[in-house]
């Protein structure tokens, strides 16, 4: 069965992989699905039609038969459910690899994801430079404990997982900044994720998409 | 093997049921299993015992026999998965309820958290009540959006799931604020929630914890 996602028509990032249709490529790479895209304009995401596949109007979608999805966390645990190379098989260990991707998510993302809100959505706002410090803080707060709890180890929880593959993505909006590197060891957590083959396939071909000549 | 969660000593909303422990209550009373809980103060929270359980300091935390877990949404998604009541059958319906789920934490919660900074993380700053509106009008975008999925329809797809348990968990955080009666088919939404005997007795329970007298 054909699988199907969704991804940007233009990334607002130009190509640095940061747009969520990487995580879904990345997981479908590790997991060795073909998979076609379909690419939609920003107006396109606000349109019914899309907004049938994805009631937020964002990227990616999912779609394989009869079944649609969206949310990024649900379509990357859908792949790592039916196909093998993202959940250990030992339940404890499974369990523990999905608590990662809701951190990922839940708890890792949202503190990063203010950066686009001072920056950008209230960039010009009197209180953008005043408040930029706050939020800076608040993420290096959630990234150092982050890094204790990696310590030494190559991966969160054993084996790469698709917990490790949800955090490494989130961690790389970081990086721009500049934050990423004021944590070591998350920065080279980071790079052991990026020098996957199927992230690097998935990088690849997100890449293409994005500096291609426009029409 | 007994199931036993963290919660707040006291938490921080006095028994309004905001607190995330009781959504995992909620999971545990859907599914029919009893649990113990042992109360952590905000000191504890942050301690190396409580931070083994939990990498980020929060509350709840899940332990049954040698399994630990952290993070809301995989407990609940843990019980779904090994208890019937919160998870279809159908393959396909079992995946779109767990983007609800991940919907409910990744897309709606973020927003909605941000009034917990404006008011109380940066309520002292001089920008807080110009920031205000415009962290209620994000809030209300999100919740327009969906409303228009929800529709007129009783529960997000088909049978009451971990997805509605998840979404309705999250919405009521925007009660206190008038947010939410002003999408009635939503607050209807999460009525329906609440009207649920296990939701009852998950509220019940947490309420008598934060209204005890003090020590």
């Amino acid at each position: 069965m054909t699988v199907t996602i969704t991804a940007f028509e233009r990334s607002p990032d130009g190509g640095k992989g940061l747009a969520r249709d990487t995580r879904v490529r990345w997981a479908l790479e590790e997991t060795g699905q073909p998979y076609a895209v379909r690419l939609v304009s920003f107006a396109a995401m606000k349109a019914p039609a899309h907004l049938a596949l994805h009631p937020f109007g964002q990227i990616p979608t999912y779609e394989e038969g009869d079944l649609a999805l969206f949310e990024t966390g649900a379509i990357v645990f859908h792949l790592a459910e039916r196909h093998a190379g993202l959940l250990p098989d030992d339940p404890d260990a499974r369990a523990r690899a999905i608590a990662w991707m809701f951190a990922a998510v839940n708890t890792v993302e949202p503190p990063i994801l203010d950066l686009v809100t001072v920056r950008i959505v209230e960039g010009d706002k009197p209180w953008a430079a005043e408040r930029m410090p706050l939020v800076v803080e608040r993420i290096h707060g959630r990234l150092r404990q982050l890094a204790d709890r990696l310590g030494d180890a190559e991966w969160l929880d054993g084996a790469f997982s698709a917990g490790d593959l949800m955090m490494v993505s989130v961690l790389l909006r970081t990086r721009p900044s500049g934050i990423l590197d004021q944590h070591p060891s998350l920065a080279a957590y980071v790079a052991r994720g990026e020098a996957r083959p199927a992230y690097r396939r998935a990088f690849a071909d997100q890449l293409a998409v994005n500096t291609r000549p426009a029409d």
